[in-house]
């Protein structure tokens, strides 16, 4: 813990507050002339927000650093306060959370994928022709009836899409990172699993497991064509951090539709409320559990998906109807509103990117910056400047009236 | 030291130029409904700093770090450079630099109150029915009349206002922080001194005094109702910091007219001026001593008094106030000018906060943000951004010329 934090920890003080953090993914964009410089946010019909930017602040954030483009993994766990940096979640981990598998601290989980092997061992398709989802999971099946420990460990097995699936080891002792056993290409053989720290017993433990389960899972697929071995990559484990709760004395929820955000805030210790399918669900459910929680998560997907897609107008009605649904959420109004993506995915990019998001905050003590509407070009000019995603949870804190004083 | 401390100290010239901080305390404000959306600083006249900020820029500062509101103790050590996390001053130095007392470093303060204490010893009310300011002194006089040494320290005692006093124990290898005698609740006996960090010697024999001064103290009070003990808290050494002149190479005079910010620039080792009771009086001795110093704090009291009452018409007039006496101190106009506060006192908080506060610099090489007035909405537009406030010392001295180019 930095002296930063021991200082933000020493200062927290209890709340009844609410707080409610809406989470518009990749929402940031850029003008350019195609658009006729608009961006999705600034060419949609905000009401709602145009409203509440009266009595709110803006500004832009950093997702992780200058120029850094973040996943959804660092882009969350900054979002959630967490040093984007310091707190590196392995890309094993990430994908078993986006399978809702309920990772432990210490569960070392690996992406792997089927592939193809000649007779003498080597790797002839590092995909294995792309095979269908649905042979993958017979396949998954098969290992999983198969194996369900190695050595002292328990291992578990859940299928993805098309060739991906992922394996977790879970046992005493265990952790990342461990280099991929994928040799990156053609005609060599799977690599032997080893750890990327030399020194460290446990990792080094870790990887034995892994080259264990080879010996008894690639028998099983001798028969198998195309798939007929399988790669791992992104080994890690899932790190011990602190709690949100423990974190900052709020008791939280997470109403997320898609897996991959659930899992998330599940790592970080957050009760996943299940059920709602679109925003205007996710608004009803905060309603119902106004009284439970102190912290809401809200994550709507649908921002990313289409700037993913390169579909400005897409994105655009996309953002228009979380506006329009927001009335909802506002019925019972939170303490502290903040509005925000994970970072930015433009349109023209058709992917993440590392232009700082906007942010909209509001409570009864933000004031106002006196702006019309919530947009990039309107939090350039707000009170909140650019400042690192890591540190909007304690404005968002402070807004709640969460700080005792520092110093006399 | 840091790194970048250290490269700031390694480029730093000689100067003659002469530098000036105005700080009106608490000056940032929030815009609500309530007054149609203007702070004070946007609602008051100002015609000198309207005029000043066409040749000037603007910014706004984090008092500390994102959330946290400083008192006026950190507050003001980041506006004179030293970082406000790492340079902790105890609240029982904070105090005794309120009454005027001279502390030096090394030096441990006790914030310490009256209390009532039953027959055998347990604390009936800690603020002995909160006696009168007169009563206080009085047995602060029988004190300190017959404690002038315990052990190896000098004892120091000096009433404050009701039930408040300070002591101050001086003597080579003392240290602080030492918890509470405080019991925090009726019912219990007076607390043992006891250093917070049992490893630290200094603090123990620290600790050791404080006991030792219980042992000759009490006897003294135990006829006296219903002031017959007293609590000790917030016990706290002078921290020995580079002084002002050592770290900037310029001569600081303080130019203030409470006690508690004569202390805090007295901690950095600046001259002490008394005499001036008005920002007129003020401003006309930063005139006459303008040739016997480099640099200028002065500083401002009554925009965080009205600030604090959650007065707005009359914060605002302090502002204006303070503006129709800007033109006598702009007679010998500094080379560099800095306005600024140590945090925000929002009126609709009546207290302080966590809110950016405005700033203005201006000098022959500031250029000009085009602004037309100095404001919280137009410092959000300047070039000087958001920013640590500690970070403005540095900001004055490359205004006058004081680092030399870093590297060919």
């Amino acid at each position: 813990m930095t002296q930063l934090d021991t200082l933000y920890s020493q200062l927290t003080l209890p709340t009844t507050a609410k707080l409610a953090l809406i989470v518009m993914d990749g929402v940031g964009d850029i003008a350019t002339k195609d658009t006729e410089f608009l961006t999705p946010l600034e060419a949609a019909a905000t009401p709602n927000m145009d409203q509440l930017s009266h009595e709110a602040i803006q500004g832009r954030m950093t997702p992780v650093a200058p120029g850094i483009t973040p996943g959804s993994g660092p882009g969350h766990l900054a979002l959630f306060g967490y040093d984007p940096v310091e707190t590196q979640v392995g890309r094993g981990v990430i994908e078993a959370l986006g399978l809702g598998i309920e990772l432990k601290p210490g569960d070392v989980a690996a992406r792997a994928n089927f592939c193809s092997l000649d007779d003498s061992g080597l790797v002839t398709d590092r995909r294995a022709g792309r095979i269908e989802t649905e042979v993958c999971e017979r396949l998954c099946d098969i290992l999983a009836s198969k194996i369900k420990r190695v050595g002292s460990a328990e291992v578990m097995i859940q299928a993805g899409k098309g060739h991906r699936f992922v394996v977790i080891f879970r046992g005493a002792g265990l952790e990342g990172p461990i280099l991929d056993t994928d040799p990156q290409r053609e005609g060599l053989p799977i690599a032997k699993a080893i750890p990327a720290d030399a020194s460290s017993k446990k990792a080094q433990k870790a990887a034995d497991l892994i080259n264990a389960f080879y010996e008894v899972a690639l028998p099983l697929l001798k028969d198998e064509q195309p798939a007929n071995g399988f790669l791992m990559r992104g080994i890690a484990h899932q790190p011990d951090i602190p709690t949100f709760q423990e974190r900052y004395r709020l008791k939280p929820a997470c109403l997320a539709v898609y897996p991959m955000y659930k899992g998330l805030a599940q790592l970080v210790g957050m009760t996943k409320i299940e059920g709602p399918q679109t925003i205007g669900e996710q608004f009803n459910r905060y309603l119902e559990l106004y009284d439970d929680y102190d912290f809401f998560f809200i994550h709507y997907k649908y921002t990313d998906m289409y700037g993913e897609d390169g579909n400005f107008e897409a994105k655009k009605k996309a953002i228009e109807e979380l506006d329009e649904a927001l009335p909802i959420l506002l019925q019972k109004r939170p303490d502290v509103l903040a509005i925000t993506g994970d970072h930015s995915t433009p349109c023209p990019m058709k992917g993440h990117s590392w232009h700082p998001q906007p942010v909209l905050l509001s409570s009864a003590f933000s004031g106002s910056d006196k702006l019309d509407r919530f947009t990039e070009t309107g939090a350039n000019l707000g009170s909140l400047g650019v400042f690192e995603a890591k540190f909007l949870m304690r404005h968002m804190q402070a807004h709640a009236r969460m700080f005792d004083k520092y110093g006399a």
